[in-house]
């Protein structure tokens, strides 16, 4: 166990510990976000057969080789395609079918002429263009053969990827875990949101942060509840989580005489791993794995700002991890700053905030009072300034990373266009 | 009504239309991602009452005015502040208490010194270091008072926001209700992806794209089914539709004579506001309202392409303001095009394209087939690249601005930092 890593460090070490969690087959249709645990191919191809791609009529092209709004050639229109195409004979030389989008091109035919390029008369139709070879024809399989490889293994799913799986006819698909995360919260002071706060109690606050945090990409918190500041009590609660992916515990990590967590995580087999993490908020972070069932464990800071953002560097990326993603980080964008900012060399800072994009350039203001109990600077800030462990001083107008936590940053009020 | 409208033109006129829906209330736990519907005031102050931000020692700062490392000042321990701080009296001149990281400051003390920078001996502590005034205590309020604004109505909830509501007791929340979807296909030759599909027919796979884009926003889906070109049978199942908050049909506005949903839709009481797009792909998009209910009613073009970019455009910005979002739109980036585009001038081109990042800048290459038959195209590209409908060619190398469709274009691999 070593204490104090720098953030990369600690991120290193817990994802070398964190399996890829394993499949499970679910339908097709509830897939949406998950991450593709095996290569789909194709069992069919599509279209299915020629066809047509716009309203209007099939023909042979070389019987309308010098049509033109000018001299249109008259065809007959001998039948109508239908939708299906069942029962279709094929087109003799001279002469036209309407069509409809979709339609199966009938045999003999080798081009459409869209339904605004014609003049239609009874019985017979004006072309009034020369159609280029197989224009307005969707070959068979032009989309895809049989046999195709369609989605890669890992792929993140989305609604084209649901549309090209019901295309084929596939229902269920193999898809990797989604982890569950117990959390507990552990202090005397601490209580459910219903209840009094008089007597210096505050509420557990925590908890519900990180239970949002996990639900927001695709884990399944269990909320093991408030623990006083008593081992038995702890052990007691932690055991319930045992069968947990991931045990998320807030608070009870620190220095301090009443934390008992630590003692306890031992005594319920989890080798703790690193102790400590060189950054602000949130240093006493804590790591471990419960040697019997590989699930992890994280010590988070009781502060709430230092758990939601211990939970964004650590836990989050390793909880991706498990479900299959290949990117596990946060967006980052570059950002100059507002005002200029300043820290002790030795520890990276985490700066929450506020982002303006101004003349095509995003400027980054800090959320105010950047205290760690300071819950609400978190949501008024978009993201997370980087300011590296060993700089002192970041000067206004210089450029710094940015994590974005506010994915609805990105989105705009305008078109953009 | 009118035809041929630009895309610009059609958004203008679809948002105009569109209601802001009412509110509901919900629980708290459960309203991430939700739109806030009402301001959130405190009814209380946090933290409670001056408190520890540390663990260690609560002492009187003028006792300790000269300590240092090298002359250390020796206090005694005159108590332990337990974490909920009740019963303890107040701190005489020369004591010091033990403290732990949110336990409410004894009266008299007036600095914390962190376990760090002391060393404990019995029943006493050496202190190593002076304190400035407030060192390492958190003020009672400082977070906020009863009566601070803590978030505004119209806030995106995300998990600080939910650790926030928690904190002041509030387990119940007004946010703005989610619309219901009826999305119904229409063609003789589509079939769900259960059946077989010999004899020209193919899988309606558009009701499974959208219905995952509105799940990917929040809206609730409501599959009619597949109707078949047959007008008694497709106004049966829109008026299965009828009590949803917006009607999506795919297939069945275009100008052929098998079209039956627009005169369907109008027999239903659906006054249609326009008709055409000047785009592609998608030309054929309707869009009304049934005057009796307000329900909105978008004809979809039935490629599944164009079906999918046209839910994108038009129906994807009208839910998000039904749901109370300001931001309604994609994320745009610039990008450089990897090789020249060419088309016509008059439409506006939606160019399905793959993005990559290369010294710092973006490049866009188009995914192959751009026919609006290939749905494979969508799920190879991270974005739509806007062609301008008066453009008719983008030189390879210059800029373009491209809509992001898949947010995971902007997660990290590595930790950006």
């Amino acid at each position: 166990m070593r204490e104090g890593l720098s953030v990369g460090e600690a991120q290193d070490r817990i994802l070398e510990a964190t399996p890829r969690l394993g499949d499970e087959t679910i339908p097709a249709f509830e897939a949406a976000g998950r991450v593709l645990a095996e290569p789909i191919d194709s069992t069919r191809r599509h279209p299915p057969a020629d066809s047509s791609a716009m309203d209007g009529y099939a023909l042979r092209r070389e019987d309308v080789s010098k049509a033109s709004a000018e001299s249109p050639v008259s065809l007959p229109v001998v039948f109508e395609v239908p939708a299906g195409g069942h029962g279709v004979r094929p087109l003799a030389p001279g002469e036209a079918a309407r069509i409809f989008t979709g339609a199966p091109l009938p045999e003999g035919a080798d081009a459409v002429v869209r339904q605004e390029d014609t003049r239609a008369g009874k019985g017979r139709v004006e072309i009034r263009v020369t159609p280029s070879p197989g224009e307005h024809v969707r070959r068979a399989g032009e989309d895809f053969q049989a046999g195709d490889r369609l989605i890669e293994a890992g792929v993140v799913l989305g609604p084209a990827h649901l549309g090209v799986l019901a295309s084929i006819g596939r229902s269920m698909v193999a898809v990797h875990q989604q982890p569950s995360v117990a959390l507990l919260s552990s202090g005397d002071e601490l209580v459910e949101p219903d209840r009094p706060v008089d007597g210096g109690r505050i509420v557990s606050s925590n908890s519900y942060t990180l239970a949002a945090q996990c639900r927001e990409i695709g884990a399944r918190p269990i909320y093991l509840g408030i623990a006083p500041d008593e081992p038995r009590s702890i052990e007691k609660r932690l055991r319930a989580g045992l069968r947990a992916d991931v045990i998320v515990s807030s608070a009870g990590v620190s220095v301090g005489d009443h934390d008992h967590v630590r003692g306890v995580l031992e005594r319920i087999g989890c080798r703790l791993r690193f102790w400590g993490v060189r950054m602000k908020p949130g240093y006493p972070l804590a790591f471990g794995v419960i040697e019997a069932t590989g699930t992890l464990v994280f010590g988070l800071p009781g502060n709430p700002v230092s758990a939601a953002v211990t939970f964004e560097e650590f836990v989050r990326p390793a909880l991706r991890k498990m479900m299959g993603h290949r990117s596990l980080f946060r967006p980052v964008v570059r950002a100059r700053l507002a005002e200029s900012l300043h820290k002790k060399a030795g520890r990276l800072h985490f700066v929450r905030v506020r982002l303006e994009s101004r003349d095509g350039e995003v400027w980054a203001r800090a959320t105010g009072n950047q205290s760690s109990g300071v819950l609400t600077s978190l949501i008024r800030g978009e993201g997370l300034a980087i300011f590296p462990a060993e700089s002192e001083t970041l000067v206004a107008g210089s450029e710094v990373h940015v994590q974005i936590l506010d994915m609805g940053f990105f989105d705009r009020a305008d078109r953009g266009f």
